[in-house]
């Protein structure tokens, strides 16, 4: 298989000038991203790295560092922790609140907002210096120490996460917070917070593709089974509300961010992450979704 | 891979007792099947068929008919089909009827109910004869003519299906059914009232398996894509409210009917039904779940 | 009180040009009235009659109707009708699926389409030529026998209506409709499709501002117990998802139909019907809610 | 009308053992009260005042406060308060944050407790010490200055008050909480907290009976008008979800608080307060409904 040369014909045959999309535009320093910035690296189980333009420059990851804090306390809790939250998808975005109030507190999965602030909450009981280590955590997977929160955007966040602050007093109010809620949600846009490239998203994801097994050292990050189940929750997850759609089009494992990043998988074969800050209604990178559909049409790879 | 001795392994192990779970009792049809049959049979995609227990007696498919259904409108309107029904999981149970209402008469995804009865609408639309065309694609699929719909279950669905004419209703209502209702939910219950063994389910979804190529004529039933995107609805959407449970822990795009059948593929590999009319609070088959989570885990085979 | 002097000065006050609102145009019959039909007529208690504009013009009293239905289920079932549709208002309108869902199938109250459906079922079993029989207690209500169901327009409104049909299969499904379906949704038409002017309206009505007791027979229709019960439900109930507006402005018990028509009573003092055929988004008449606002604000007599 | 013998029958002819209900038992503060506390008390327009049993003995208002609070916060908006809240009734109680969330966080009305913080964040913006301020309104009202906030409560609900946060951050993420989300909820609290007998709510809340006038100074506290529309907003919103049955059962406006008070009024002729601590699964205290029932009933006064 030739990827650099299908990423070189998937960008030559892109008119991005056709696709639409907006930047996220709550806090002003997603705002004020170059809208045109657009990025793709691939790398190969076997070693390999392919790449398209900006695939270096870092950009905020978003809610795809949810993944990062899911496989990092799931080997915690073993399988205890879908006590606390479950594994289905969320239905339509305006439920949140409402399956929350229904199902007792219980966040439906890990990678929607409230699950991701139940994740939060697991690690900040667990790690001594919670941001600390969580950032070197990400840093071991990525293999590369300059990965770094950006405290302009967390805190800008902060002053417009009423939200995820109304959703992690609910559940509090359910019992299922332990810590304070502004420790917790403090936590959340920290963790979000933190700005890769796509090289550095694809790297940190090929643990993923691999099974678990650290892609330098071979290291087990995740069992097997964990692996499995991670790219099983990425796969009917990930998307917010276009789960199915990503799935349908183009049947990979993956996260999505508001930065207009998407990381995903194709198991035993590669990790792919694109960048491009344009998004769809549902908060997807358009062009993100549109090259991975591509991807998998012209490779005629994908788990289905 | 030796499929009857992993199959006989899982047999084995298997402390029925254990297991709970209730046959289903809305209708007398149903509640009056032995809770105790049991049958598996996996046809592997290079001719094998490996089998255990009851998996040559008939029982009644219900919800799985609906893959049937799909996979025959599908290649009528291709990609337009997606105006009138979507490709997203539908969250839980209860919000079938709401999400009805907030998205203007158009259904989550063509395997629930309001999908299903979409489906059914077109099909009624194209066929002459339509409940005959229907049971000859099954029996196209299936390479065998001893398939036939039981009217009794048929008449007795119907004298309880009002939340299904609730559905139907509330679609005419936004001009998402073109038929009359009644003949829209006639069709439906008829499709669902088809009877057949693990046998014949499984021989029928090696086509899925397959890429959409017949087992036996290597007729294209399906296109590679719009097989690949049937096995990606299967998957997020194919069990209720435990889709993601089930791709959690099996990895498998599936379909499940409350008569306690449960149809599934590993793309490339295996088409697999098992049957056990013991059902879990969603609906699915307690030991059919069980049986599929112990053969992805002891074949080491799975999507991801 | 001069009623007469107080209704002159509130039609010479009204800018009609200023007010908007649309004609219902769900079906032909009511799209086709003209739009500048305008009609009020009083009742009082102690025998006065006064009257603006079309007061003698019949129109379609649709949703008046219930109260009527009400009224004449109440006595046959006494307390015990309150096992089979609740006195709650029912929040906002989107709702009455979802309630009907998680209330069993227990409509939050009698004169929302749930509700009154639940009280044509109720009819239909109590009574021997249920239509007939209805149509004969209005008349007697008003002591007049020249009134009709508009066939024409209940033979329209069963083409167009899907939505009440889901509800009553969804009812049934939960076992609180006895009758035939199709039964139930015909009288519920039938019922809706009455014709009567302002002035048999108010004339109607008064036996509810009467404690129950026809104004002229003296017969009690309602004990006096019923009356002011029945007042209140209209009070909290009468007005769709404006009935709190309606309480807050005017302060009087009524109901409203998508005709354009208003009923309300001021116990011991009046009845009032308007006719107004332009509706405001809620299905209530723009300048039926305003002229009972003036007249409640002129006599300063509200029940507050 | 004999007041002091009507109540003396009721309270004969109430066999006590017969009700159940449960003490509120949120915070230790409310779940310690004597279970068997029963105190009555009615003010009569023309001066009169009758009672029964623990009728000047102070207990936690709770709720009850939202009327005082809407009652000072009415006059200085005038109606531009219904840009930020509603006056319709809420539905069932789980619907609150979904009409939060559709309604674009403004709530349906000023008694339920989003609405009520909505109020409580006027308040604060309008008043230089808010608490102290608002203390003193109530004060003014009862015309008695021996009524205090209970900080021990008022804390012990802040530790356990997670809802009332997320409601607060719900409607700030909407821009309807213009203070910060910890002061609105901590002036919440506070309010909430008042200790009031049966003999001073009852005072208080004849100015409500009055029209607005104070009923010792004759000072206009609200205009007529206001003094109306705030009645029909008790009648219609102030139980909770039996906002309905209380209407069809009692027919005044009201409102009841989880400490088990309840104070009415029965426009032109008396206000009457209730306490007894056993509430009903709705939070309305079970034999404060009971008495007020029997009290219409047997004086056969009612607006209706």
């Amino acid at each position: 298989m030739n990827y650099q040369q299908t990423l070189n014909e998937i960008n030559t045959g892109l008119d991005c000038a056709k696709f639409g999309g907006k930047v996220a535009n709550y806090i002003p320093e997603l705002a004020n991203i170059d809208p045109n910035k657009f990025g793709i690296h691939l790398c190969c189980i076997q070693k390999g790295n392919y790449s398209i333009g900006d695939n270096e420059e870092k950009f905020s990851i978003q809610s795809i560092s949810k993944v990062f804090a899911l496989a990092m306390a799931y080997p915690m809790l073993g399988e205890k922790l879908w006590k606390r939250v479950g594994v289905e998808p969320s239905g339509n975005p305006f439920n949140s609140l409402v399956q929350l109030e229904y199902e007792s507190g219980i966040p439906r999965n890990p990678l929607i907002n409230a699950g991701a602030l139940v994740i939060c909450d697991i690690l900040i009981s667990k790690l001594k210096s919670p941001k600390e280590d969580f950032l070197n955590y990400v840093r071991g997977l990525a293999g590369n120490e300059d990965i770094y929160f950006n405290e302009k955007v967390a805190e800008s966040e902060k002053n417009s996460g009423y939200r995820n602050v109304a959703l992690a007093n609910l559940m509090k109010s359910f019992g299922n917070i332990e810590n304070l809620v502004e420790d917790v949600v403090d936590f959340y846009f920290y963790m979000c917070s933190i700005e890769m490239s796509c090289k550095e998203l694809a790297q940190t994801f090929l643990v993923f593709a691999n099974h678990g097994a650290h892609f330098v050292t071979g290291e087990k990050i995740l069992s097997e089974s964990q692996s499995k189940r991670l790219s099983a929750i990425m796969l009917t997850c990930g998307f917010y509300d276009q789960a199915g759609e990503f799935t349908f089009k183009v049947g990979l494992p993956g996260k999505s961010g508001v930065g207009g990043g998407i990381a995903a998988i194709f198991p035993e074969h590669y990790s792919v992450a694109i960048w491009s800050p344009k998004l769809n209604k549902a908060g997807n990178s358009v062009l993100g979704m549109e090259v991975l559909e591509r991807l998998t049409t012209e490779t005629k790879l994908s788990i289905f």
